[in-house]
């Protein structure tokens, strides 16, 4: 048995990876209920689980509560050298962005934001919370720290449209310098909440820290992304 | 109880997040032993251990088997835009890098090699699969695959040593354009056994396809990190 497990194990893993990728199981399409894919596998219901949590881990499959399991939709591709914004890059793949804002509020900045901003201690930030989704499917929990000193009244606006754009419409400001960080990491407790997935799933976070076009600290992004949501690319020329 | 416990693991998380960031405990330290630590905060282990492994999932903290769990070392910073390699990259950051070679061989190269590489079906490629330790601990495993027509003989050299530093050296073969592509997944069985961790850990898989001084596709490399090794970062002018 000992043996016998992790072969088990990767051969289920592999006949389903063959399938998805080769369009038999389609992408958004559920996969057959679990008695039924063990019987087809021959195998246990432990065997199974472990197969299909390694194929969640690797972000091909997701679960959803009491419904069952899926095939993930295609990764979006994340570019950080292309300028873009949510909505403009999830539209340009052919997708469908929605944006919903949790919480918006004048707050004492945290540490953390104070030395991302460059803001004195015990400065005040906008922080606007939002989840985003691709195609209906939550895949994006952001919180947006803005230095209150450039953006006045923003909070009256609608904070579900593109703040990129919105920038530019109503304070003429725009993106300039970039500083992106990237790590994988599990999602903590408001986050997870959020994407309505558990405390400590896999996610990258990716911290933004954004100037204008004078070369002002304007805001910064803590980015939370489901780790089946998104592939990054970058292409580094000669 | 089902109140309470999600709030005592938080609790137990945020108090040694803030040991940690306050240097209390160490890089690379040993925590105390479950037992112990179940005393220090009043709590079950069961409520113990899903502190610990949010932590671990976040990259706080890692455990080795039969000896405990330690504070991780810091993530090693990896631009993309700046050509380094990993011998350069480790020791430009005051760490000590070191290579063993797995296993290195002519092979027919598989279909997703010969997409990268524009190779004709049934074509060979050399495959250099190597782990990569910083300050002693595994941290990257490597799948190197060299188009042979511009590396004869590679396979005599000492492949435990930077391929960037050889290829200059005796091919006078320099990298030019490249493209890298990154994803969050969880470790396959080689990439596992290679880092001693177990099937399914979480990584960051990070695929480099790379030309050389003339335009040509001379080889790619397809790199799993463990996920609380590295953290990237792009800094984007204006």
């Amino acid at each position: 048995m000992r043996d016998e497990a992790p072969r088990a194990v990767t051969a289920i893993c592999r006949a389903l990876e063959e399938q998805i990728e080769h369009g038999l199981l389609a992408a958004g399409s559920k996969l057959p209920a679990e008695r039924k894919l063990s019987e087809v596998f021959d195998t246990t219901r432990i065997t199974l689980r472990e197969a299909l949590g390694q194929l969640e881990a690797q972000g091909l499959i997701y679960r959803e509560e009491r419904r069952g399991w899926f095939v993930s939709l295609p990764r979006l591709a994340y570019n950080p050298l292309v300028r873009s914004h949510f909505d403009a890059m999830v539209g340009e793949q052919g997708r469908t962005p929605s944006t919903e804002v949790i919480a918006a509020r004048l707050m004492p900045a945290p540490a953390v934001i104070c030395d991302l901003l460059e803001l004195p201690a015990l400065s005040s930030v906008i922080q606007i919370r939002r989840a985003r989704r691709v195609d209906g499917r939550l895949v994006l929990y952001v919180e947006h720290y803005l230095n209150p000193a450039y953006f006045p009244g923003i909070l009256d606006f609608d904070l579900t449209l593109s703040l990129t754009e919105l920038y530019a419409r109503q304070y003429d400001i725009h993106y300039g310098r970039v500083r992106f960080d990237m790590v994988p990491t599990a999602l903590h407790l408001e986050a997870a909440a959020a994407l309505k997935v558990s405390v400590g799933s896999p996610a990258l976070r990716i911290t933004r820290v954004n100037r204008d076009q004078h070369g002002r600290l304007i805001d910064c992004d803590i980015e939370c992304w489901r780790h089946d949501a998104i592939h990054v690319s970058v292409e580094v020329p000669e």
